[in-house]
Formats: C-alpha cells, structure tokens, sequence
C-alpha cells in the first residue's frame, strides 16, 4: 500500500512548518505519497482553502488523505477533526474548510482527534498541524479507522455557501478565487458545454434545484464597469491582450485575458459581483 | 519500476492546478516519482521553459518522463505531443517548449496524444494539463510506448534559437535568464575551463561549428554601460558586493555581484544585448 | 530502505537549481524520499538556515540525510562536508550552517567530502549542490557511511550563537526570524509551559546553565516601542488584530498579531533587540 497524503495550507514555503509536518508524517508511515495541493492559500482563508480542496479533491485516487491546515483557531476551543466521505479521509481543524467539499458528500464519519494515541506525546498551542493533524493524517494513510481516532461528532462548522442568485435570466455572483495567472473565478457554475453554442449551468452552491441553459454567443458578463459579450470555448479565441469569459476547469466562469491579467486589469478583488445574462434562449432553440 | 515524472510549468505554486496535476498522474500510476523542476516559468514564457528544460533534463535518471506544461494556446488548434528521445520521453504542446532539449537529439519518435485511452474520459477547453498532458505522462511513466499514445507527428514546431554571433573576437548574445539570486544568465555558452586562464566556447546556439578560444584573464564582457574585466572560476573570486563574469553552472556566461544582485544593480532584462571580448589569444599562448 | 533527504537551500523556487539536484539523488538513489524543508532561505543568510534546520531536524526519522546547500562560498576554499550526529547524518558546506544543530549533539563523525568516487565527474566552480552535495547526500541515503565519503575533520566552522542574556529578572534577545504569518521569532528560548501562570526558560543558546521561571501572567516583553503585557497560551488569546506574546512552536518567545502581520505592524528587522520582563516569581508563588 502506498497510501496519498494531499496537502493544503497557508503556511507558505519560506519556513519549515510544511516540511515539518511532512518530517512526522513520514517518520509515523513512512510510504506515504506527500502531494502538495498548495500551502500559499492567504493566511487564515478558510474560505479560499475550502473552495480549493473542493476543486481538487475529486482529481485524487481513493483513499487518499486529506490534510487542510488552515487553522485562525489553533489553540482554542475550535476541534481537530477527522472525516470519512466518498472514498476519502480529511483531517482538518472544525472551522468549515471542509464544508464545501464534504456538501457533496452524503454518508460520512466524523470525530473529534481527540485520542493520544495517535497525536505527538507534548501538543504545543500553537501548532496542531504538527502535534495533532499530521499524525492523524499519517494514522489516516497507515489504515488507522477514522473512528479510532477519537469520539464522533454529529454536527460540523458550516461556511456560508458563496453567492449564486438566479433570477429569471440574470444571475449574479461574486468572485470567489483570482489565480496566478490573474484569471478571475466567480461563483457562478458549475456550467458544462453541451455545443459550442449552449452550455448549462447547474449550481454548486445553493439550494437552485433548476438546470439554467445559457447561450454562448448571446451571454453577456458584467463586471464592475466592463461588459463581455459571448462566453468562448478557451482563452485563444479572443486576440492576445483582450478580455474574454469562459468556463474555467472547475466549472466555474472566469474572465480572463489571452495571455495577460485579467483581475490587474479590472482591479477585482475577492468578494466583487460578477453578472450574467443567460442571453436569447428561445431564440436560439428556433434558428 | 518507480518512474520519475519531472515537471516544469508556469501555473505557480498559489492554485491547486500542480497539485491536481499530480493527484491525476498518482491515481494511474502509484509508483511515480514526481519531482517539480520549477513550476514559476513566467506566465506563457514558452522560451523560459524551453530554456529550464535544457539545462534540467540531463541530470535526470534514463527513463525520465519530462512534464512540460506552458501553454498559451491551450484548447486551440495547437497539438499535445509526445517525443521520446534521448532516452527521455517528453510530454508537452507542440509549441517549441521541447526545441532546445531536442536540438542536442538526432533520433526520436513523435506523435500527437490523440489515443482517447490515454486521456481523462471529459477534455476541458482550458486545463489540458490536466485531461491529457498528466495522464499522458503517468502511462508514458507505467511503460506505454509513446507511439501508443497517438499518431507519428514528422515536424515539431521550433523557436528560433537564443542570439550568439561570433565576429572574430567579439560574441555577442542576449540575456536569456534572471534567476533567483540576480545572477544575469546569457547565450553566450556553451563554455568550459580549460586552465584557469583559458577557456572554450563551443556555442550551444545556431550553425556555429568553431571552438572558440577565450582568455579568462584578458577576456572583456560589456552589458548596458558596465564593462568587467576578467572572467573568474567563482563568485567568491571578487569582493563582497562587486559585480563578477564567470561561467555559470549551466556553460553560459552570467555577471553576478557577490553575494548581491547583478539583475538589480544593473536594471537588466531578458533580451538585453551582451558582449564578450574573447582577449589576446596570441598573447597569452607566447607566454 | 526508504531513506528520506531532506533538503534546506537559498535556491528559491523560480530556477532548475532544486530540481536538478533532486535529478542527481534519483538517479543515484531511486529509493530516496524527498522531503523539501525551506528553499527561501534569504539569498546566503547562512544564519537562518542555521536556525531553520536546528528546529526542524528532530521532527524527521532517524537516518534522515539533511542536505543543506547555503553557500556563498562555493568554488572557494570552504569545505564540503558531511556529518553523522544524533543518528543523522548532515550535507553542507563547512561555513557553520550545521553548528546550531550539533551543538546539541556529543558525539559526532565529521569527514570533507574529498572521496571522488561520491560526485559527479566534473565539477563546477559554481553548483557544487548539484556536482558534490547532492551524490553525496544520496550515497549517504544508500548506506555509503559518512567515513567513506572523505577525510575526518576535526573542527567545524561555528556561527556566534543568538545573542540571549539573562541580567535578574531581565533577559535580552534579538529577532532571529520573521515567519510568512508575520510573528516575529526571538532568541529567547526555550520556554516550556508548566502551568497556565508558569513557563521555564532553559537558554537554548550560550553557557547559561540556571533554568529561569518565568510568570506569564506579570511578565513583560518589549520590542521597538510596543509593550506587551503578559504571555498568552496562543494566538486566539487576544482579540482580531491585536497584538500577542506567546511560546513559538519551536519554544522561542514569539511576537504576533491575532490574524494579522506583527513584522508588518512594527516595522522590525532580523537582529532587533527584544526584552524579557519575567515578573514577579515570589508573588506569585505567594498566591
């Protein structure tokens, strides 16, 4: 067996917390895989962790452990958790960074870390990803049962969805992620292509029960003051330098610019309204 | 078999688009090792990574499966290739990112990564990375013929090779490469220490056949308006904080300050012009 | 034998550098499990990777190979070396960037790495990472033994040690590192919680052989201008945005801001002095 630890934080790269964690993990098993989903989520973001894991987790074979240390919380009374769900474990404090990912999940076990037998002997206060999730993480991937690895927990820290508002043929949202490249991912998906004309567009978040068609060509995007007509299959279809809306590769609809940076350009920041008008369906279906 | 997978990208370190990556690549082939050569290539920067490629490949074990993922025309009409060569199998868009690698190869085998058996079962118009050039990867890594994974391709598209011109005793070159420390990396390479007065230069770049005999202590390099006498074997040859010429780790000739920074001190950029004055062979040889 | 090397440098993250290195190990020692402590070492600040490696070396399995490569000496007359202390073993150059974690370490086999068997057959003046500390980290990590790599050496390089001096009730120190949260590392350490009002300090560094108690409660730090009355268990201690004293992870007095960046707020650089007011131990023994 050569069990996948897959790992999320926001300690950054520039200190030794990272190879700390992953020193324990391998001293505790030592075949574990350690993959770095990416430990540069901003300091404290548990809403940006949580939207990270949720993109990425499904991409991971079963099995793999999840370990998310994004943890404003580490000393308080906030709980150290493991959860089982969909073929997965993660191990994560109790502060809704799981949330996004486990809504997609309907049966799972959770508990609360809270046997020693499966910690570091001394727990500092101030750093649980060591003392505390590591080792679970690493008990996790050597076979250890999630419920061994304290007492069950029924209820678990929720966040707030993101915004989707869908409102005849308007929907807003916000933007949830601007990544390195500059491109801005709004909350707006998940939207699929079925042609090149139309897409659909079912909503991750939320309690939207409707499947929303959306026509390419007629879609119009509004972000702060800037409009963008017609939503393109990739970056490429629009000269180099111009701003362009697509379907990112998590679902969700970006703005972006061929070969430039979209959120420098627009000044966007986490949190904007993003807009979209779902163009002329009908008249679409008749031509 | 525990097969490398090296990879080099310009998706950064902040997204989980490597981490994804490498979830899809564990997922078909749980022996794979994976070692990041660097993932911060400037966005879209084909040349940088064609460059990194270059000076990177060589170190890796036989059997190596190089990852390359930069790719400005992701989802248009440019082709996702595998060329095995060398020894290597190379994974990448056929956008010249493999040029400079292959240049230094006579025999190889090409083709497009057409085979759907070898791609995720969905292709997204934006992360090919993802849906084609990782699993390409992971089965090249688990022994799947390269000419398995599509159909032969006979021309690769090319970059135009970095600036080096030889006129009797002057080369001139480009500035090719910044690199963390400040150091100026230029085209001007390939060269080796012969003795500690003479060096050679057998250009890694163009149609020149010469070897070109460079004098160390005479030898003259300009870029912008500085002038360094001297090329040194070390950084540690001139002061603490003045500006050095030696021969980088990679052949090329670099300016460095040390234990500073050359790219600060000198306001230069990718592109710029360098030249070298090779010094008085004759001279040096009479005494 | 799945051996892990563990690897600290000032090569950051945008080069081949670290890459190419981890090439050479695989190629060498296709087992070797690669673990990345920090390549963000500021550019030659042998002192903080020093420190750097002193806290996070224990946390890592016995017969882990540290392969440390900050070096602005390369190509001079510095020594390469290799030590096994404490059951591992430790690759640097000889410039003091191993003393702070040996000198917890009695016993020790030093050798230089003169045993030409054990590098690359060429050798550059400039990457000695990649020519002699990466083979020699990956035959260590094959069983080769220390001895066998070069000749014994006597004495090592020293770096001064942290400033920390205890006057009565006063000890003085100085910020050793600012972390990527912002919380500000000094040198007064190790403290250890006994109760919620008590902590020890036992000087990590220096001759100081008295364990002083210190009162958390009534004691006192001062950095710059700001007073900080009283050491909290953790960061969640003090409201959002305020600032925090508390014991580090690694048993250092830290300096932090809830949620926020205490380097940023204020303004403080590696070496300023930081002051320790222990409080009054007999009444609080009193009580």
């Amino acid at each position: 067996m050569n069990p996948t630890v897959a790992l999320i934080s926001d300690f950054g790269l520039d200190d030794i917390y990272v190879g700390v964690m992953k020193g324990i993990i391998t001293g505790i098993q030592p075949q574990a895989r350690l993959i770095d989903i990416t430990h540069n989520i901003a300091p404290q973001h548990v809403r940006q962790a949580a939207f990270a894991l949720l993109n990425a987790y499904r991409y991971f074979p079963a099995g793999t452990v999840f370990l998310v240390v994004v943890d404003p919380g580490v000393g308080t009374l906030r709980q150290p958790i493991a959860v089982e769900a969909g073929g997965y474990v993660f191990i994560a404090p109790d502060n809704g960074v799981l949330s996004y990912a486990l809504a997609q999940q309907e049966h799972r076990k959770a508990v609360t870390l809270t046997n020693p037998a499966y910690q570091r002997p001394e727990i500092s206060r101030t750093f649980h990803g060591r003392d505390i999730f590591a080792p679970a993480a690493a008990y996790a991937a050597s076979g250890v049962a999630v419920t061994q690895l304290g007492e069950p927990l029924d209820e678990l820290t929720l966040l707030p969805p993101p915004t989707i508002n869908i409102q005849g043929r308007r929907v807003t949202g916000e933007v949830l992620h601007v990544d390195h490249f500059g491109n801005i991912v709004s909350s707006i998906g998940l939207m699929h292509w079925r042609t090149d004309e139309r897409l659909t567009l079912v909503p991750a978040f939320g309690d939207h029960e409707q499947t929303v068609p959306v026509m390419a060509e007629s879609a119009v995007v509004r972000i702060g003051a800037e409009t963008v007509s017609g939503i393109s299959p990739t970056y490429g279809e629009v000269s180099r330098g111009e701003l362009v809306a697509l379907v990112g590769s998590s679902g969700y609809l970006e703005l972006a610019v061929n070969q430039g940076n979209a959120a420098v350009r627009l000044d966007v920041a986490i949190g904007d309204r993003v807009e979209l008008q779902i163009g002329d369906v009908n008249a679409a279906i008749r031509h």
